[in-house]
Parts: structure tokens; sequence; C-alpha cells
């Protein structure tokens, strides 16, 4: 099937009416909707799909199996080994954008049908991956197929986490049919992949910046949650007199305000996306205001000083008014430097192409960025002109999505050529 | 029934197991209980119980009717003009106490029921009333009812009022058997009215100071609740540049900060107790965050001063952000000054009792301060050895609320004696 095609297919599948943002959320009714549509996508295609342990999707390229030279046993293993996978995910954060995560999966499958096309036979095995809850937005944690897959969080971990509503990603494996007890990371399935390529649109407006329509990403700025519990006193709004009160939304206000100056002074993104204020009543003073820290730097140690002097800050504001803070470190992604062989091969293959493709470091973590310590990993990004992302209004050109797959196609035959 | 029995049937409504606050909201589930609990304690008390067009309940005590000197129609109408009232609300705040209205109801029937055992026979009639939305929990509105019966705001307008599920104030009383068609200001029962007088939990620690048990209210303090729409621009949290943000979070955080401040220069009180943000991701740059302020004052200029500081923080800091901000004034109630007449008869029947009640102010609505637009009201104030209000921990101590029972029944002999 066509890029046009296959995009039509998904764009309708989770998409809200009222807000024109995508409800993705792993395991959930659009969840299924759009592992459905991978299934067919792959049919279509003519690639053996399946879903592994940890609910990630995989549509293989055999060409050994097509040209008979495999048993069935050997084609779902041995004779999978140096693949070359392109892909991304298909969830979405809440009022997410279209593109963010399926314009990867779709130029995957666009760029393995477009080299059957022109006749181009791999020597090694070609894959189309979909990653499952890349957003962290129903269980919290970022990555977590990958993660999963890769052994960098523990299934029991996983199994545990749980979402907004209080079911466990156990239970909620179990209600979409798929069974929580197979979680856990597969020995062999990532040994089996020599490069993983992750096409994605960039979700800033360096491309815009550089006049170029293909971004190759060198690597990922360390980031993470930190969860912020701010434990204080219900009281009434109207007669509680203002040194009597032990108000948790003032703390956290100060801290919002400190995380923004804090950032700015390291060259460092902090942001408070989520806030939960209990019992929430207008005329009650809140006893609790939990609310998640986003933190991202361009080094290592420069995230920790400015978390750490985040949390002061909280600590300090707590004191003031009768508050007590617990900080939560929720996820962590250390500083991720992509293969540079790979990279070098990929760029080589795009300027062969005509494809000028500048090198891009992101602040955004990626299920390229977990497998990056199993697998040669690398990424391209696609132009975003409004540098919009996890929003309705993230948008890439047709002519430009035509690029990338070009570029991804590109990237496939140059690594499994041979 | 006893007051020690009244108060344990009522206990175990719409109490949460997890927290052991209340969530007794207008037309759910544990308001129509809490309304059956109303019905069976006027049956056992031997009055006559009807619930008004606006969902407000009463009971009477018809001594002309028991004395069979009037035919029915006269026994709904005339007969009870010049009545004595007393009653409260039966609603809470999310996760509210268990006296902060209830103690009201209870006491009434409690006293009426001392009355009558005591031989006492009204020269007028004297009724319990429960009023409905007095807190504005589900609907926003605070003493919706009274409001209502007293044509403070009209039916239109309520009727449209929507709760958090977009589920309207008609819709919700349909679904309750209730017929909206009939909300709007009662020409007549507000006019058969002599007096009413509210009985409440002190919401402060005025009389732990003072080391009294009951206090009787002079007033109540101007306040309202304003609704602060900031709305930025969604945004990934971990590419977005700080200079390229339009990020809502951060002149909110601003205004909190502020109104707190400016809230203590003017000797006022002003709250953020309810915030919601959109998205709502934790790698998302919010879109919108909308906060509700409750503010109160001494007097409504020093309100009005007080609100115009904080919006112009609001409006200054959203400017800085690239953020937009709205202000809508969601309620508000000027000052109440109850009835000094009526206030110097309670005070003197209290003193001929032995109950010291000195004089309070209070910062907290009442449906006493709606309803004394059209009638003669007081109120009667139990001591809150903590203060806390609107939070599980509320609480009065057993002798205490005896003591408030003998005050009210004091207070309904000394107001219906002739």
């Amino acid at each position: 099937m066509s890029f046009r095609a296959l995009w039509q297919a998904l764009l309708p599948i989770g998409r809200d009416p009222g807000t024109g943002g995508y409800r993705r959320f792993s395991w959930t009714a659009a969840d299924l909707s759009c592992r459905d549509w991978f299934m067919t996508a792959a049919a279509a295609g003519g690639l053996a799909a399946e879903q592994d342990r940890d609910g990630n999707l995989w549509a293989w390229w055999d060409t050994a199996a097509e040209a008979g030279e495999a048993d069935s046993d050997r084609m779902a293993g041995a004779s999978r080994a140096g693949a070359v996978v392109a892909g991304s995910h298909l969830d979405s954060v809440p009022d997410g954008g279209a593109f963010d995560g399926p314009l990867g999966v779709v130029s995957a499958f666009a760029a393995v049908d477009a080299l059957r096309g022109r006749g181009f036979t791999p020597a090694r095995p070609v894959a189309v991956a979909a990653f499952t809850e890349e957003e962290g937005a129903r269980f919290g944690v970022a990555c977590l197929g990958s993660r999963l897959l890769t052994g960098a969080i523990t299934a029991e971990a996983a199994r545990g986490l749980r979402d907004a509503d209080g079911v466990s990603l156990a239970e909620a494996m179990a209600a979409a049919g798929a069974d929580p007890d197979l979680l856990g990371p597969d020995d062999e399935l990532p040994d089996r992949v020599a490069a993983f390529v992750e096409l994605h649109i960039e979700q800033g407006r360096q491309l815009v910046d550089l006049n170029a329509v293909i971004g190759v990403g060198s690597g990922i700025w360390p980031h993470g949650r930190w969860c912020f519990d701010f434990a204080g006193r219900a009281d009434h709004a109207g007669t509680t007199a203002l040194p009597d009160r032990r108000d948790p939304m003032l703390p956290f206000a100060a801290t919002a305000v400190a995380a923004r100056q804090v950032a700015g002074r390291h060259r460092a993104l902090a942001t408070f996306g989520k806030v939960s204020v209990l019992p929430g009543g207008v005329n009650a003073i809140p006893s609790a205001v939990r609310a998640w820290l986003d933190a991202r730097a361009p080094d290592e140690g420069g995230l920790r000083s400015v978390v750490e002097r985040i949390t002061a800050t909280a600590e300090r504001a707590a004191a003031d008014h009768g508050v007590t803070v617990v900080t939560v470190p929720e996820s962590f992604s250390p500083p991720v430097e992509f293969d540079p062989a790979l990279r070098a091969r990929l760029s080589g293959a795009l300027a062969k192409t005509g494809i000028r493709a500048p090198v891009l470091r992101t602040g955004a973590g990626h299920d390229a960025g977990v497998l990056a310590a199993r697998i040669p990993t690398a990424m391209l990004f696609v132009r975003n002109p409004s540098g919009v992302s996890h929003a309705p209004r993230e948008h890439a050109a047709w002519p430009d999505c035509e690029t990338g797959v070009a570029a991804l196609a590109a990237a496939i035959e140059e690594l499994a050529a041979a």
C-alpha cells in the first residue's frame, strides 16, 4: 500500500473529535485498532506480522522464506539474524498530533513497499516494528515496550504500573486479550537485529533554520520525570486565617516558577505539564498537590544540578508553608550517543540519493535511545515547519513525508544490501 | 428521635471509605439517601415533610393542624404564616467533614423534639429546613437552593449549570425523579417565614480563643469565585526551547503566589483550590490551565481591590509568557449583616438559659446569608476545637453539640412563644 493509503487508514483511529488530538493509549480500544491497522498493513505488504511477548509489533520481510530456503522453524528464528529494522510507535500523548510515532511506522511500510517495487532483494531480513507505550501516557514509563524487551525495566515492575484510574498494566493487557505473564526481556530477539532505524517528525525547528528536509540524529539529551508530592491540610477557604493554613498549592506554585528560572540559567528544559489537586473544591484549601516535573539537559551533570536546585526550592517553599514535600524519581534516561558507524553509513546513503541531511541532537526520548543499549541504532528526522509537537497542530508537509520515505528506503537498502 | 440516634443514622451516608470524607453532592445517590433520612426523621418527630419546587426540604410542626383548628388548605398555606424555621444543609464539599451542614439540621430536629418533650406549645408554626447544594460542590453555585427560592438566581440559569461531567442541573434533577421545570422563586414560602436560625459548626477557632461553646453570628464577609482561564500552546516538553514556549502553567503559578501575598496585605483570604490542566501529559507543555480563585474580605471595597490586584498580576504574567488569560466571575455574595433585633432576642434567650454566646463574624457563605435578603435571619456557631473545616477532621465534641441543641431550642422557644 502507498504511504498515503496507509496514512489515511490510520488517521481516524483514536482521534478526539472535540480537540482534533489523538488519544491512543496503550491497550485501549484505540490502541487495539492501531494494532489491527498494523496487521492489515503487514498483510497488504506481504510481511509476516507477529506481536512479541511485550506487545511490540514486528512485520518481517523474509526473503529467505520467500525463496523457499527455510523451513518454518528457521523462518521464525535463525534466518532473521542480522536483521535491519525500521519503525517507531503508534501510541500518543493525550491530545497528541498525528505524526509523532505513526510517521515512522507508516514510512517504514512504505519504504519496504518502494524497495520491493524497484526489485530490490535484501541480503538480510528486514522488518517494520511498532513499540508499545512509547509516550508513557497511560502507565507513566516512556518507551515501556522497548525497555521491557531489553530488560531496562523488570516485568514485575511493569506489571504493577497503574494508570490514572488505578488499572494495572497486567489488568489492562489481560482485558485486551494479551498475556501479562509473558512480559519480560527477550534474550534472542534484540540479538537478531543488526540495526534499528527510527524515522520521526522533528520536534522543534532546527531543520527549518537549516533549510533541510531530513536530519540525522546524533544523540538524545539525558532526561527524566520526577513526581513532587506536596502534602498540606484541607481547610475551609473562607474561614481559615492565612497563618493557620498549610496550603500545598503555594509551594507548588513557587516551585513551578523556580523551575523555569533554573532551566533558563542552565540551558536546560523543565516543565510541569501534569498536576493533580486534592480534594479539588473551589472553597477548600487543598490537602495535597501532586505535580510531575519533566527535565532535560545537554549533559547528565547539568540535569542533576537542575533537578537538585528545583527540589531544594520545593523543600524551602514547602517548609515556609508548613507543608511536606516528597520528590520521587519516576524515570531517568541517561544520554544516548547513536552508533557513529551506522550514522556515517546512513549519511553516505542519503548523500548518494541527493538528500542533504544535517546532524541534529534532540531533547526527546525515543525507543531508538533505549534500544541503543543493545543494538546499533540511528534516527532520521523529518522537517516540522511550526516545530509544534505533542499537540494537534504538529504537522509535516506531504512532499517532506515522501522525502522521508525515500530517505528510509535508501537507509534500508544500504544496510540490507549485504 | 434523640440527637445521637438521628446523627448515627445520617453518619454513614455518602462517606468515602478511603478518605473518611463525605461526598454528598446534590441529586446523587448519596444526596437522595440524605433526603430519605430527612423524611424519616420528620416522620419520627411527627412533622409534616415536603420538598419545595427547588428541592429544599421542610418539616413542619403544625400545632394549629394538630389542634384540629385548620383544614388541609390552611395547613399548607396561611396557617404557616409567621413561621420560625431552623435548619441548614445536608450536602458536602468533596471529602468534607460530617458536621458542616448536617449539625444544623440534626440539631433542629433534636431541638423540636426537646421542646415537645418539655410540653412547649408554639404559638406559631415551626419548621426544620435543609437547603439544596449549599456548597456548590456539584454545580458551582453555592447556596443554590436558597438562591433559587428567593430569586437570587433565575431558574433558567440554574437549569443550565453543569457538573464536571457535563451533566446539567435539569438532567440531574430529572434523573433523580425531581421536576426541573418547577425550579424558580417561590413568592409565598419566604413570606411565611418570620425568622430563620441556622446553627453551624464554627469554621475556625474564634470560640476556642474566647473560651465559649456557642457563638452568635453578626454577619458574613463578602466573597466570590473567579475562574482564571490561561490559554497557551501545547508543545513537546523535551524539544521546545524555552523562548518558543507559551506555557500557561507559569502565569498561573505566578498568580497563585501573588494571590497569597495580596490577601495578606489586605487582611483578606485568597485560595486556589481547584486547577485543571490540559492536556495533562507529563511530557507535554500544557495548552490550558484553568484555576478557580476563592476570595473573601471584611468589606466589599477591600474584596474588589484584592481581586483586581490578583487579576492584574495574572494579566502581566500571562503577557510575559505569550499566554492569554480571561477572568470570569462565577459568583459574588455581598456582605451580610444579620438582623440586629433578631440577634438581640437570641442573645437574650441564650443568656437566660445560662449559655454565654459571644458575637462572631465569618468569611463563609451560608443559606442564612442568602435568605437574609428576604427574611430576618440569625446564626449560631458551635465550637470546633481544631478549627478544621471542609475536611474529614472537622469535629465538634458531643457535649458541645448538646449545648448547641439547647441553644437552638432556647432560640425557637423565644421566637415561637408568641
